[in-house]
């Protein structure tokens, strides 16, 4: 029933505009009455993101069951590839959605609304993470907004490819450059590219576990983003040993 | 006159809730025509953000303007300040019109929009600075991103504190995590803290020019923001010299 709904509104938003389609059109379509409408969407708007509450109430129950000894940013951006994962689960609706929402004012407004939420969601578990540090809230509500724009531009070239190739390659790629900048290591895979020139740290690992000092050795040209990759590979290579 | 609208909008607004007031409301209180009205504001919405179109036209024309080798993490740093400083112009105005935002969810999503346009006028001018980089639009989308989280960040806390203290300390405080992220040396001014146990770079200074290596010692438990940080002074060190 659900799923009729939302393939009748969008057939009908596709054919004729948002605005000019009607809830009395789209149960027409779907051949049911306009209380089973609303039984599952507030509004016609609703119709266009079914699937974001759902994903809000589990990105924060993810959050919540987090262990006390988790990665912060790695969390996060595990958090945030539920997203994603909601999105690649069904392609073809995405890239439609994607289209619709471009064309469509009152529904990016209403975008900005759910990517604010999920933000917000992002930002209030780092804030708790983050309690009693020195700037906590602020390192919170930067890197949960990284964490959401790097999602997004991952997303949104996955859309405008037609939901062509994969997904979740693309957001793992980017959420790398924000754990990078922020302090968690990337994820393994994919492993990095080895372009030249790039920095050779030393190994490091012939210090003593209780000497408190890294030594990296950089090519002065090296992008700051890949410095930080080499010395945070260092420093778990590290801690791990 | 557009102020004493402004002016006598906000008094309606505080007194009887924004829903309950309309603008012959307004305009009966201003002592003037709803024509003159709808002169200086499309919608009741607008006469909430009046400056922000004049902020953002300021914006993206400071921003057009920006020399070629301008560093770009510290030009939109220095582009979302003016934000600030539009806030910081009339603190009492700003207090009450945050303590509106709060209470009303139809002027949320409307600020909400215009958070979406400053970042992403943010984001074009480094998307244009990065363009023929890996990643280019990725970076250019999360640095904006955060840029933007952490002006809010610090605009948020001075407007809680009914606008006290200094506005811009806060901010540039702010953008400096930005920058020592994503590798602009912060704003020397001022100037850090130094907290111990700090790492401790290599002077490195005694290195050649043509030497294309970099050493930087810094302690094992230090976090990753500082090490960065002392990376990136030290860089620049060497590029001055």
């Amino acid at each position: 029933m659900r799923d009729a709904l939302v393939a009748a509104a969008f057939q009908l938003f596709l054919e004729r505009g948002y605005e000019q389609t009607t809830v009395d059109d789209i149960v027409a379509l779907a051949g049911v009455g306009r209380r089973s409408f609303f039984r599952y969407f507030p509004s016609k708007e609703d119709v266009v993101f079914p699937d974001h509450e759902r994903c809000l109430a589990d990105m924060t129950a993810y959050l919540a069951d987090s262990p006390e000894d988790a990665e912060p940013v790695g969390r996060v951006s595990a958090a945030a590839r539920m997203v994603l994962l909601m999105y690649a689960e069904n392609p073809a609706f995405s890239v439609q959605r994607y289209r619709l929402t471009k064309k469509v004012p009152g529904l990016r407004a209403s975008e900005l609304s759910v990517v604010w939420r999920y933000e917000r969601a992002l930002a209030a578990y780092l804030r708790g993470r983050f309690a009693g540090r020195p700037d906590g809230t602020l390192q919170a509500d930067v890197i949960a907004a990284s964490v959401v724009a790097a999602h997004n531009n991952a997303l949104r070239s996955w859309l405008r490819s037609d939901g062509q190739g994969d997904a979740t390659t693309a957001v793992d790629h980017a959420l790398d450059y924000v754990k990078a900048a922020f302090g968690t290591p990337p994820t393994p895979t994919p492993p990095p590219p080895s372009p030249s020139p790039s920095p050779s740290p030393s190994p490091a690992s012939d210090l003593d576990e209780s000497d408190d000092v890294v030594v990296v050795v950089s090519r002065r040209g090296a992008p700051m983003w890949r410095v930080v990759q080499e010395i945070e590979s260092t420093l778990s290579h590290l801690r791990e040993n």
